[in-house]
């Protein structure tokens, strides 16, 4: 693929030009067949899965054990729970039928015999089938608490999509708690967000603000959702994970108790929570540059890549030889690195196909390189080069994978960081959305001004921070009383 | 739960009814409240978990990558393969309609006006929405060969189910290839089948028998079926795993071409392979007895368990300390061990458990242990006991977790060759197939005689084997000439 086909049009064009470009040609996910549903591509699944190992190692440091529920959900589930069919119902696959049989003017067409008795819905999320399971698991406060997580995929009938951001199909892990006591299923809530909150910022380099959704902002069925918040570069919030405290409200649709050491019977008390492959739009979105992806070292794929440049088959072999033994000494380190040493392309289209795929650490090796045992270093976040030494060059390399980390980290914050903008007046506020960021605000806590401000700016309520913004002041749009400062930002 | 509830049918009295007690006892897996849907519990899953974690390692050790291709397909594209729409239509779960509404008697009901205008499929298998998206992919020599892999759900909408052996929604992977040359092709084919049986073998502790499927149990759509047949206690056999040479079937399906070296246009070589769920089903009917399931210990979730026996807090403080030291020295060296010292059950109760659990060896420390600093190690494959030092105790472990890996799967091996039996008459054969077991014979290779067999005893060609039974005969039916004995044996 001749070098001007992976360019991308710049952000400064458009931003969401830019991302479609991106995605598409860093390999990462396509458009399929089926309307808004996505091919994840494989560059674009190692990323996911060095996501999910990683995850899944924190659920399981934290008691959590992976289980796996049904794909589909009998209708009269969802109608179970009022709120929580309000919010799904509307956007759901329906299997009506079994079978397909031939058609005699040709192809299939569905079996009008094979009708099910009770419809099907493919699982928008699993909170009604697995209440329904844990039913059966529950008699006693001795079978508390229930800490389980499934990694699956799930479909909302989204009209309009985009790749990573707003699939119809997309994958994720939705963990779902059951104790016995109120307390302890908010701390569980609570501690999650913590865990993704960790995640995103030690992982993916992506700063998140935890806080609390207003109530037209919640989870369907839930007492309080927890979120976190980050703001891509484009100004635009994306919530990135949610935990939700669900009280009794699934205990209660699915009759689920428990008898307590007092000999009891309580009903049981929830908490669910989910990342999703949305991660994936956050991670492209916080990070990357005009050149292509820019991935933190803690989740790429491939953390350096080493090319080699000659003029003779001598040299090559020269250099296969010395940076053969560089690939050794890192992999022994635990760092994935690519030797590309393929004949058929130059190494000016090998070092923008690496820029474009966001490879955190560039070496490359030629014939002064070999004289003077040095190596070429360019970094992916900086875009600069120096030439070093090859003495210890694992060391060097490894801690040049925990500089850029940082580093990543630190712009994104301080870009973070400098959107955050207090607004005290509705004025100002207006005049001031569409420079994006954060505004924090005071509101007076109704869904009606929340209502308004959506309305009237397409802004939204993305959280009630859970630190700082405590000190009272009076709603922008209504002048009554409030407790703490808002965060409100549009959003993806 | 009383011990006498995880009591288990005898495989003498009923062997099917002792697989769904051992299933649902040990915690494995359960039906669910949809027809033909499990359950998968944390037991079951962290088994699940091993096997997927040590296959993609080899998945990826020869060359593969993951991807992720749509739940759904298209009505037409299952249409585009004759044979494949044939295998796949009639077991199908059909979407048709992608929203409920609120219905005013109560409850929902699907919105009519929401209906899809063609109707989508969830996968059975991805062959057709893969190759569909594979002709993007693909325009010269250069973009080949493609090796992907997928992990996900399908759904086959059976009308009798087994948990594990066959369910409406199982997990699988299934692994797409796409190739230049026929050759190619073929080897890779072949090369899985090969990593599947090494799999069976070195993990699950299973013999298989590699072989080719017969035409009329070849895979819808595909030249050649490799499959790895295994034996279960009952003498029934198990298709455990199988790799499709598709030849040129799909592309053509699909317009799928490239340019080769030569600048000319050819139509792609295809391969698919996959493994399930139901390997699940193949480990624990070919180890398990009546006290329940016996796992290898490469597949163990916890390969070890320790239970102190103690008579005063004083004694188990001891115990713990001791017992503590010994699961260091274990996990140091990579054993994955349970210190179980809740205080809630007895040891016998804890005994019986990781029996029924299948945990490979049991520890236990009590206070004679103590003063002579021993321990009591109990195999879970002999249900031996004996009493040992606890000098270098994670030595001897690790070579004694080795020893029943290697036990078992002879233990198996032994048996499986013993229910391998050559016939040479179709009344010798008919005489004998209730003793359960594979049947060598010779078969004119018709699919006629292949029906009749079928017809009149249930039992099926399990496969052509790979390897011996290539001597020349006579078909044991018609009398017709035969290159070789085929295994014919009543399956799961």
């Amino acid at each position: 693929m001749a070098k001007e086909l992976k360019e991308l049009t710049p952000r400064s064009v458009s931003y969401s030009q830019w991302y479609q470009d991106l995605v598409i040609k860093a390999d990462l996910a396509e458009n399929s067949a089926v309307r808004g549903c996505m091919v994840i591509k494989p560059y674009g699944y190692a990323i996911w899965e060095k996501m999910q190992r990683q995850l899944d190692q924190m659920f399981k440091d934290t008691g959590h054990v992976n289980a796996y529920f049904p794909l589909f959900i009998p209708k009269s589930f969802l109608s179970r729970e009022a709120d929580h069919v309000e919010g799904f119902a509307k956007e759901c696959a329906v299997v009506t039928h079994y079978r397909l049989k031939t058609n005699p003017e040709g192809g299939v067409v569905v079996d009008p015999a094979a009708r099910l008795e009770e419809e099907l819905i493919v699982r928008p999320t699993s909170e009604t089938i697995i209440w329904n399971t844990y039913k059966n698991w529950i008699q006693s406060y001795r079978d508390l608490p229930i800490l389980c997580n499934q990694w699956a995929n799930v479909v909302r009938w989204e009209m309009r999509t985009r790749l990573f951001l707003r699939t119809a199909e997309f994958l994720w892990q939705e963990g779902h708690t059951a104790h016995a006591t109120r307390e302890e299923a908010i701390e569980e809530a609570q501690k999650m967000i913590n865990v993704y909150a960790r995640f995103a910022e030690e992982y993916m380099a992506v700063p998140v603000i935890k806080g609390v959704k207003s109530a037209s902002e919640r989870f369907a069925g839930a007492v309080d959702t927890y979120t976190i918040e980050a703001l891509m570069q484009d100004g635009k919030a994306l919530q990135s994970g949610t935990s939700h405290f669900l009280g009794q409200n699934f205990a209660k649709a699915f009759d689920v108790t428990f008898v307590n050491k007092e000999g009891v019977r309580e009903l049981v008390w929830a908490t669910s929570w989910g990342v999703s492959t949305r991660l994936m739009g956050a991670l492209i979105m916080s990070h990357s540059d005009d050149n292509g992806l820019v991935l933190p070292p803690h989740l790429a794929p491939y953390q350096v890549v080493i090319v080699p440049i000659y003029k003779s088959d001598e040299q090559l072999a020269q250099i296969n030889e010395k940076a053969g033994n560089i690939v050794e000494k890192l992999k022994a380190m635990g760092i994935s690195v690519k030797y590309d040493n393929a004949d058929n392309k130059k190494p000016g289209w090998k070092f923008s196909e690496y820029e474009l795929k966001g490879v955190p650490v560039r070496l490359a090796m030629g014939a002064r390189d070999l004289e003077n045992n040095t190596i070429e270093v360019a970094r992916r976040d900086t875009l600069t080069k120096e030439t070093v030494s090859c003495d210890n060059i694992e060391l060097y390399v490894r801690d040049l994978l925990e500089e850029i980390q940082a580093n990543i980290y630190k712009k994104a914050l301080d870009y973070r960081n400098s959107q955050i903008k207090e607004v005290n007046s509705y004025d100002e506020f207006k005049q001031r959305i569409d420079e994006g960021g954060f505004f924090a605000a005071h509101w007076d806590g109704t869904p009606e001004t929340e209502a308004l401000i959506k309305e009237e700016t397409k802004a939204t309520i993305r959280c009630i921070p859970l630190e700082g913004y405590k000190e009272s002041g009076k709603c922008i749009v209504t002048g009554k009383p409030s407790a703490g400062r808002v965060l409100i930002a549009r959003a993806y």
